[in-house]
């Protein structure tokens, strides 16, 4: 199987909503699928479909569409979903909760071990069934835990002294949810950031066209 | 000024990028940036800077570079910063609690009004001087604050209805923190999301491509 030596950015983009509509088509029994029935699920073409999924080395057969679970373990592998990743989380304030008590970090692969905060009310307690650390004990933990990716909820102020001892530790990746832009290219080690004030420009920018269009038609009445 | 008749998506998800950097220049006293400097602040190379800015309709002049205040108005300009949005969160939790308590809608343009959720011990309380009312009334005061824009922080299994109900009131934007899809293109409501799974799932397919050059690289040795 000829697999992804070069997927472009925007198939890779893609690549987590074929996982979760073909988990959830798993999920409904479903066994096999043709790329029109895909795209028509996922607002994409047909022919843009079978180019995706040519990209991943899956072809499907002529009049019987793709095998569901075959197609989800490709992407899934594509993904490194079997990874085995596990994960810290630094700074449970509000969001870090949040993330803690309600997002299934094991529905993508990841186990989250632990977190570390600085506030002795919640440090020795557990949040949704993780144990809350001292931060200044984090290195110990990491080791022991063998953690792979941190996961950064801190106060802007605190951002680049714990993003810096993360990396010291051997990770292998940060999941920021800062507004600081964080690169470690000569370690190794890769990050991905959630840019809340990004989206939020980009809801603004989507606003101002449907005004735009809608003054447009307006005029040419 | 001929402005942003068609401008790419690859531009416009860089126009946020271009704002934060802008305004921290602003910030700085800086009043006029060449293409080079600014790719460099920027990651891009400064014939991607030139044919960006060039279709906002702004064209630098050779050998004084960019005039930055004027530059990040006409960013803020396309971006409709200055269309006086304001806004509604539904569900505080922890993550519609981290959002009010700390993030700063008023940066972007926004003005966060009021809040709304169905737990008793919340309702009648302000979270980050923001009033929080009880859902069953969000339709007289969506009215009386004139939103335009609702952020949606409630549990999975309520957002078909609150989407539903705020699309009725007429309001211009959703900003959907839920992992489920809204679209409500007859309605001319825009929606942007911030898909938390899709983000990690990025980070697993970086950490998994870092680790096949690794071993790429250790395999040529």
């Amino acid at each position: 199987m000829k697999r992804t030596e070069k997927v472009s950015t925007a198939v890779i983009r893609r690549l987590p909503r074929y996982y979760r509509y073909l988990s959830e088509l798993q999920r409904q029994g479903t066994v096999r699928i043709s790329s029109n029935a895909l795209g028509k699920a996922m607002g994409l073409t047909a022919s843009q479909i079978r180019q995706d999924l040519f990209c991943f080395g899956e072809f499907g057969q002529q009049g019987y569409g793709y095998r569901v679970d075959r197609l989800r373990d490709e992407v899934a592998e594509i993904m490194g979903i079997n990874a085995g990743n596990t994960v810290a989380l630094l700074g449970v304030g509000n969001l870090g909760r949040a993330l803690m008590e309600n997002f299934r970090f094991s529905a993508y692969g990841f186990t989250l071990k632990v977190a570390f905060d600085v506030d002795e009310a919640i440090v020795g307690t557990s949040v949704g069934g993780v144990p809350v650390y001292h931060i200044d004990e984090m290195e110990q933990y990491l080791k022991d835990y063998e953690i792979t990716v941190g996961v950064i909820t801190v106060p802007k102020s605190a951002v680049c002294t714990i993003a810096d001892r993360l990396v010291e530790t051997g990770i292998r990746g940060i999941w920021n949810f800062t507004n600081v832009e964080l690169a470690y290219p000569e370690k190794d080690v890769v990050v991905e950031s959630v840019h809340f004030s990004n989206s939020l420009l980009a809801l603004s920018y989507m606003i101002k066209q449907s005004e735009r269009t809608e003054q447009n038609e307006t005029e040419s009445i």
